[in-house]
């Protein structure tokens, strides 16, 4: 599998279904499962060292509050790992943003907004389109997806408009 | 060695200090060592596994930003482990304080406050006198010092007031 | 009893019922109450005192806003106290949160999560596992289940995906 | 002594200087002293007992970082109680100030801006007012006072402006 | 009216009722009036002069938001002004209650919680109670009962635990 | 003066020459002086109205911490009010931004950046321009002069790779 | 038109109907269109030049999040642009507001409170009044009409109070 | 080149230097470029679209305050860009970090820490390794080079230790 998605807790399956959307899109096969940084670490490490060897190129964690998920697998792989905070009631998700994107120095998390599970999908893609033209054209033309998705819009205004 | 403290960088070294400083005062036998829990987590884990086979009763992390240190040994021990997060340029450590004590149920990490060292060893003294009168009896010590200390403080306020 | 928990107000309760849960997994004997810091400061003073005296190892405070109580207990005795912070509206507990963990040096409250019961009653057993090798054993128990629920959480995972 | 200040440590004499100053426009009588909620709790409760016989009418508390002696004190007088948030690390005084604004309901601190001595200096004398004509008329000067000082901010700025 | 009640905005009013509700504890006379710093300033202004005559001894805001009420009283009254912050979406009324506290040196406002409407009342039967025994004695009596309220909260805890 | 400038005390003059600097760059004539919305109501007042009187287009304010002094004059004039936070030490001036930007309906102050001076006397430019098409091309040469700003910056940054 | 509204996203509508509920109020032409800064760039672009020859003077931008929408339309235009902080999950906004206000030097974008459609439309009327004596009267009207608001909120409190 | 970084200010500076550092352990080409998102908005895109054309497969953007560059590069290319928030004065760069990470769905920004410009090197290193076993294995090497500082770490604690 090219990549390989971690939530934190089952609780987090939304977002994690939301990463797979986006996957879907460019044809990009995925594994997913649940594994806590805190309550099975060990699996967490077993994991990512299996999928590296299957040829994961990119992790994506998923996780909140003191989200070190994405950190846990950053320490086991030089692979590029995208962690997703998860939204929680401290501030709206604050402690899962701080606790994912402030990494130290040699060991980065690429981290996309609260709950941006979508995001995360689509940076994986932009990520193995490294050196890969055919998923860079399905990038492109997913970028005038997004254009056609605000034409649609403004139709709908348009119409609440009377116009 | 009854307390491991485990600090992410050397430059909470500072923090150490602060940690044993209270601990002496509690002749109590502590180890200290540098592990990040992002660039050497395997170091970490073993070394969790080693102080607590030679009876270590609680560990203190110390650690800034993404600040996981504390989480990861409390993912591997079953010993109350004491965090502390270190002060940093976001809004003055928030970061490290979020994602030090906003742990997820199963894992706690005893939280002090920014920077708060000696209360950490304060703290481990306090853990390691349960069933312990000896060690209670030189905490209760340790309050009347703090009291002659806020006397003390009197003494010179009375002074700069010209009283 | 091992555990005293006071909690500041009545409707913290949901909160001590958390803590009185991860207990019972332990068989730690508890005891119960509510005390506020600041309607009824002279009580929590002598309730402290007097469950010092029979034998409390290990004190919780539950409250919330400017959440004092876990302060007030830890003046008082040379426990360690546990400050659990109350979820609240201001930026979902930052008031309760701050006002736990920022102690002054010389009192330390060891604080868990925002609404963090289940954890404090961990943290108690943690705690109160020192010299104590029967419930150092009941704690190994408590990851292995840890790691089963999230075992348990991958069947689900997999079922959601028709897998 | 109409007024009686509390600091929480000797570290916090410059705020109290601030209170001092402003009480000293109003030739108002005062007593100060250094008492910690945490350090010496008996202290603060004895001598609010104390300052209370003697005539005490308005309580100041100085205190920073989970700042709790505000409410300490009111929990043990019915007199107003005015609270001054010390700067901190912590986001420049934001633990200071919510742990001395966010009190439950029947215990209120009236609470002055982070580090404002001055300012809970001037409210004791505004309540100290309360059927005092003549100090409502230094009140009053004050306040022209007040004026007086733009007036010179403007021929300063005129000067810097070279008109 | 000893105490005069002015509220920014018509969607204020629970917690004006708030505060009336603990006015009427102590049978204090008061006025409440709904004028706004910035849609009718010139009335806040001429409502607080008035009332100053009629002799109103302290002034309550209530207000949300950029709350400038308290310090637009403040700004032209020698009588002490509490605010109240009014909870709104941003952090749960982090704005509000920045912009009520943070008052400049000479002009302050006494500042209770978010929401504490009923803290506004009591404060402000604590400044009347200067030089007052009567009010001073409901006071204390207020106190009795807001420990009575706790014996309560520990009898219906009891009922909930089957004891 | 097409602009007046109120700052709310004359420490907050650098930033008052930033305005200035700006409104010097397109010609633009203004008045400024220094009045406290809370220590000189009044003045703030019958400034606005005579300003206003005399042609004024734009009001400019610059406040820190409870950052009333936009809110004061919107409530008086129907004019644009351009707000500028000053940076304090609560979390850099969130209190002043919070204070100034968070303005009841009806009653709008165009708020830029903390401390942003430069961007108010711009942004006063900008507004005067409606309707003024000789304003209008000072804008479109500023805007190139910011270009041109940039391509020098790029000649710097060459020099230091030593290209 | 006078005013051209550019929201981010078709779930911004609600906001942009509050301001054309405010530019109604002054007869002011407008128009609004949906185009994301991110996701259609150069049709921002396009319509922003577009407008501006066809005589905009005022744009007015909604977006949340990491809201760019405002600055990327300064960035094209020397029309004042004025920008609303649309409210978010994140502390309610926090995300947007900061994203929008804190703009470098030389591109200010005017800032009005999170959610603050309404005043962003009283602020467009109140910019395109310069050197417009009609409009500046209608904007005189809207005062009173303010006024007149809390006078029928003073009737309701009084039926609500049984006077 | 390969990876391409456009800082938005000259004075972020020393952050690209740090980028450039670490690009250099792995022998990465790269191009360096200061080009602000509001005063250059069009260079911006053209740089985009040049560097693309030449082969770029990294953007990195290093902005601070609103921190648009990361979005408007984003908006321009499929391509994965890594943003680094740039510290500030308001909370630490709380400011720039919500900026850059908030991004809406289908337009993602890999955001790294505040001042993180040596981890947005590291992390363009392991997206370019994608595919190439080559660059996979220096990052391999950089890792235990990250073991070894912290063994050096070790080393001088020991010595602090005078053990």
């Amino acid at each position: 599998m090219k990549v390989s998605i971690i939530m934190g807790s089952y609780s987090d399956k939304d977002i994690a279904f939301d990463v797979i959307e986006s996957l879907k899109i460019f044809d990009i096969a995925y594994d997913v499962v649940v594994y806590s940084a805190h309550r099975t670490p060990n699996e967490v490490v077993n994991y990512v060292k299996e999928q590296e060897e299957k040829g994961t190129e990119v992790f994506i964690s998923i996780a909140g509050k003191a989200a070190h998920l994405g950190g846990v697998i950053a320490a086991h792989t030089t692979r590029p790992v995208i962690g997703v905070p998860g939204k929680t009631s401290l501030a709206g998700g604050m402690d899962s943003l701080l606790s994912t994107v402030q990494m130290p120095t040699g060991v980065p998390v690429a981290t996309v907004a609260v709950n941006g599970g979508k995001n995360a999908g689509i940076l994986a893609a932009q990520i193995l389109s490294v050196g890969d033209d055919d998923l860079k054209e399905k990038l492109s033309d997913y970028k005038l997806k997004l254009k056609s998705d605000v034409d649609e819009m403004n139709r709908k205004l348009k119409e609440d408009l009377g116009a």
